[in-house]
């Protein structure tokens, strides 16, 4: 299987790579510059594990060996090592024959890894490695690392300078500005002088200016004593649009430019419409979504730089439809999950347990791959044994004193069962039973199969009311919260749980009902407009995009918010919990609109895991024309639509079928479309890599 | 109850201290110059936590202010960290009134802790701690980092320096003596040239001479390049009585001096008798179990330097008479613990797991700490659940292909129900009800009572065999086999669990049975020779104490071995493992004899826990005069016996009942002894810090 593979990688303990570099940067969090450590168990790599494989050589074969770590290397069970020459990379002789070479790595900073290669046999994901806890595994690594002169050590970030595009001076200093949001470092030239640079950022102009307000400073240390020093460069990476550059006396510098770091990826995703504020809203998605994604899916780049699973959750959807980057998925999913024994919940929140099960899901659904499922199965069945472990009487879940239970930045009680929690831990359990089955465990299909259903039943029995036609908010100490919120109808929407009728009333009263509580994340704005999506009112979903996010974007924003609040006034908006600035502005879930514009207005969407099969249901609304690409793991599918023709170019491989919403039969070159019972006309898109036109009525078009 | 306490102490997460200290010295073993790091999992300390304390102070007050890590100090709940200067010991006002105060502290490399002093609160135990995992712990502490600046970091050992009290030119080096075992360091002054010093060591002076072949050695390299370097240290501590050097051409040096690396501790306890055999024994016994005696309690110096639970329950019992230095058995307990998730058995090894509740049973009856138990007792639940669903079908349990089924080093029958093994499952039971019972868990008083006399019960229909009057070695596949070794005889001896007829049967028909398996190690011959004390043959023992311990003394042994075997020839004596010096010379079960004369010579032992009852049972046996202390911690004991007077001092608490073996009765000045049921003549020690002087007749004298 790894016979004639040439390509040796970096193997690891599963996850410890993951769980390793989210503990070191889950601790960058600053805060009136002291350190702000998360309020969640920080897990860490393994200091000491073992590597095995067994090899059959027709004759001898030199190994070349790299190890991060001190290591003894021993073979077919003996207990005098095999003597290596001690250097970075070094090589041993494995004699003809069957043999077992077994490697102990010891490492306290970095996680324990190996590399080898020799003529037949490489480090790859068929090595087994245990952490001496009585279990062997499959050795884990990533196509991050499959060079033997990087370890997985330093993150292998891409790295481009800037100058700014604009420089002023005021009160006493300088103020840089570059243009828009972005991240990194800076890079003073040619600095003399003796004293302190004090660098104020600002993802706003008023942050930057803000002085002791603003939430991220630094102080570059000059001691150059007159002397000119070729770079002085920031102690660690920030975010900002702008910088308040105030240097003592007597110090001076020819430059001052940005090192941007990123990740390296390109844009998959695209979209272009008739309308270009939409098109604007887009590319600025794409870039919040772009900076938020670098070792982790981050929920935004100032503040917190924290891997929260509801902001990934939200996140990782967004990537599947711009950079479709499913390494970093990966990286994320392992990262938040951690270690065993599962003492809280994930960052400690309810909720955010669940949507750690729904984003596995997502994942899913979207790549096809099982075989990672399976990798983080015992890890799934863990923490939903935790989760069993925690339900009232009643079967369901209520938060405990430790438990945070989020929701959404709103007002609401969150005191016993609320619904919301219950229809996503549904949800998860339903997750849990489609792994089951997906992966031939059927007693677990069976037992979660029936929890799922079981709890879905007793959700609509509790909290469906007949009168307000929607699910009421929740129950605590026996006593029904009769408030109609959004969350619970937006969630049985998107998990499909309602018939047409609930569907209906739903809609009517309660999401498209001005008297019931407004959301003012983008975070719960993204699922509500799914929901409406879902219920057939892209026109609506497509005229809050354009004032929602329209509204960030006239306030200057150069990526999208933490939270939005048309109503503020414009000195109010950098406000949150209780600080001037403490907003962040370039934040994950703000990317909502490449989700919402690929997804139900390009209408690209898979119907099994890994597109196999897949929805192509482009939704014009009132634009003259759209046109878009969405990314899947066999290419892209493009689309194109005006009141005349829809064009889409099928992906290599997968059936997908297109569904026009008109008012007269539409038809290709070779016949007319069919009509599905929902009263939509379908194409089937049978042919992988051609492009599919479809000719419409001029008059009618979109419906 | 913290207040007008002066003493503030550097704090921690419970057992992390201990947890990470073990992970840093469990990878100092070497083997040919590599690495060998333990087969079972290593744990680290959390790296990050927080503590918090409510305060009420009636005026501000100034705390005086220590951490190991970066922190972040937070008040009543206020996000906005309290600023304080960035030294190493800083301050902080905390103003009048009610408060509490939190400390989040991080720390990638060393346990992250805080030493906090003010006026009327400092850092103690009653601080809480959490690792961010949903529960808020009681802080720990250890006597060891009680001032502020010497934090819990480097390990406070003191040292010596001796010169060797022999130098030998030979083959072209030099051979030190330093005329008795010992640990740390080699210094060389003056040194001058450029090479390398190579240094061999050895527990005896074959294996320092052995080149190659033998276990440890050092490369120092020498830069001095002909200018006089002030002292070239070596690099790690070794264990050696000699060590050969053998410089490179033109390097000389004036001096080698050895730097001895040791925990400063006295020992309490103390055996001098008319025979000067037993007087050595003791003395090198004493000197053996100091040397494995450190940061916890190593099986032995030379090789693992591992902590191994089977080794600690005896080294732990020894020290009981010899150091009473009980921090040193609480940070070895803790340590073999290790953190949640039990994976495997402690060590690997299915009996050292029983041995770890034994030793907290050893630990709690000597010392009377229940709080330690207390704080232990989670952990002792989560090992004794992971036992109790390792059970077979029977109840029983087997060794899986994961587990280590040791025993001892002999040869036996391994697989499926080792009596031996159900013994000390047996025993780990009892000792879970009786803790239960100490701390009023009265469910799993029941329940474990209730398992343990069930066990015990089927042990006994199962393996008990009339005929041979023994306890037979196990079944395996429902196979009984029935070969009669000693241990199974030993540990039911041991743990009270025969009655008179078993008892007898076992001593002549097992234990003094020429004919059944002889032991080899001093690791059971311990456990053997205590069965023959209970059983009444405490002249049997000294004759083996002398012959045994007494002929590796003829050996030259100024520690005592690992293994001894008086049948092999003496160029074989340091043989082990398949290796020709990989016995370890000085290993803690060695020391047994500092066990056997306290506890069974002198015969002092607590009945009641912390000695608040106790046995002083004195043993003249063939010896004209015995006298000696046991250390407890209410003071000594002290005994003073030959055929005419037996003295007994006792310690400052407590209740004693002297146990006098002789022919007719024994008086005190204020009358005669009563004789008890078992034929034994009585003396109730009601007194603390009173001299007992029993008279006796000096033609009978000892039984």
């Amino acid at each position: 299987m790894n016979i004639g593979k040439n390509q040796a990688t970096w193997i690891w303990y599963p996850d410890d790579y993951e769980i390793w570099l989210h503990r070191k940067v889950s601790v960058l969090r600053q805060y009136k510059g002291y350190i702000c450590p998360p309020s969640w168990r920080l897990d860490d790599a393994y200091t000491s594990v073992k590597f095995r494989k067994t090899f059959h050589l027709d004759a001898p074969e030199t190994l070349t060996l790299s190890v991060q770590g001190e290591f003894v290397l021993l073979m077919d069970g003996n207990m005098t090592p095999i003597p290596y020459e001690r250097k970075p990379i070094t090589s041993v002789v494995i004699p003809a024959g069957m043999h077992e070479l077994t490697i102990n790595v010891y490492n306290e900073h970095y996680v324990p890894a190996i590399y080898a290669s020799g003529e037949s046999y490489i480090t790859d994901d068929t090595w087994e490695v245990t952490a001496l806890d009585g279990k062997w595994v499959n050795a884990a690594s990533s196509s991050q690392f499959d060079e033997i002169h990087h370890p997985p050590k330093e993150f292998p970030f891409s790295y481009e300078t800037f100058a700014p595009v604009q420089v002023e001076d005021i009160e006493g200093g300088t103020l840089l500005d570059f243009g828009r949001e972005s991240f990194g470092y800076l890079n003073f030239t040619d600095v003399t002088g003796k004293g302190t640079i004090r660098l104020t950022y600002g993802e706003s102009r008023e942050e930057a200016m803000a002085g002791e307000l603003s939430e991220t400073f630094d102080d570059l240390p000059v001691e150059g004593d007159a002397k000119a020093i070729a770079v002085i460069k920031t102690p660690v990476t920030r975010a900002f649009r702008y910088v308040y550059v105030k240097s003592d006396e007597g110090i001076t510098y020819s430059r001052a430019l940005h090192e941007y770091e990123f990740l390296p990826m390109e844009a998959q995703g695209s979209f272009r419409s008739s309308d270009d504020t939409l098109n604007r809203i887009w590319d600025v998605s794409v870039h919040t979504i772009r900076l938020t994604m670098r070792e982790f899916l981050y929920d935004g780049i100032k503040r917190d730089r924290w891997v929260w699973s509801g902001d990934a959750n939200i996140g990782l959807m967004i990537n599947n439809y711009v950079f479709f980057e499913q390494d970093l998925a990966k990286r994320t999913l392992i990262a938040l999950r951690g270690k065993d024994p599962v003492c809280t919940h994930i960052n400690t929140i309810m909720d955010f347990t669940f949507y750690w099960f729904l984003s596995l899901r997502d994942y899913y659904v979207y790549t096809g791959d099982l075989a990672f499922i399976e990798t983080n199965y015992r890890k799934m069945l863990s923490l939903m044994e935790f989760c069993l472990n925690r339900r009232n009487e009643e079967g369901m879940m209520e938060g405990r004193p430790e438990d945070w239970v989020f929701i959404d930045w709103a007002p609401m009680d969150l005191r016993g069962e609320v619904s919301a929690e219950q229809l996503l831990f549904c949800r998860s359990l339903d997750t849990m039973a489609l792994f089951a089955e997906k992966l031939g465990d059927t007693d677990n299909l069976e037992r979660f199969g029936e929890l799922a259903a079981g709890l879905r039943r007793k959700i609509f029995d509790v909290f469906w009311d007949g009168k307000e036609g929607a699910l009421l908010h929740g129950r605590h100490q026996g006593e029904v919260n009769r408030s109609v919120l959004k969350y619970p109808n937006i969630f049985a929407t998107k998990f499909d749980y309602l018939d047409a009728e609930q569907r209906e009333s739903v809609k009517t009263k309660v999401l498209l009902n001005d008297d019931v509580q407004k959301i003012k994340t983008p975070f719960m704005r993204l699922f509500e407009l799914e929901a409406l999506c879902l219920l057939g009112e892209p026109e609506h979903v497509l005229s809050e995009i354009r004032s929602y996010w329209g509204g960030m974007l006239e306030l200057g924003a150069t990526s999208f918010w933490e939270e939005y609040d048309p109503t503020l006034p414009a000195d109010e908006q950098y406000d949150m919990y209780g600080d001037k600035y403490r907003k962040s502005l370039c934040h994950a879930w703000g990317a909502a609109p490449n989700l919402l514009l690929g997804k139900y207005v390009l209408g690209v969407r898979p119907l099994e895991p890994g597109y196999t099969q897949y929805i192509v249901e482009p939704r014009l609304c009132d634009l003259e024309w759209i046109e878009g690409k969405v990314p899947t793991s066999n290419g892209d599918i493009e689309v194109f639509g005006n009141s005349s023709t829809i064009r889409v170019r099928t992906n290599e491989a997968g059936i997908g079928t297109l569904r026009i919403h008109a008012h007269s039969r539409p038809r290709t070159d070779d016949g007319e479309l069919m009509l599905a019972d929902d009263g939509i006309y379908e194409l089937c898109l049978s042919e992988p890599n051609r492009l599919y036109v479809v000719h419409m009525d001029v008059e009618t078009g979109d419906a």
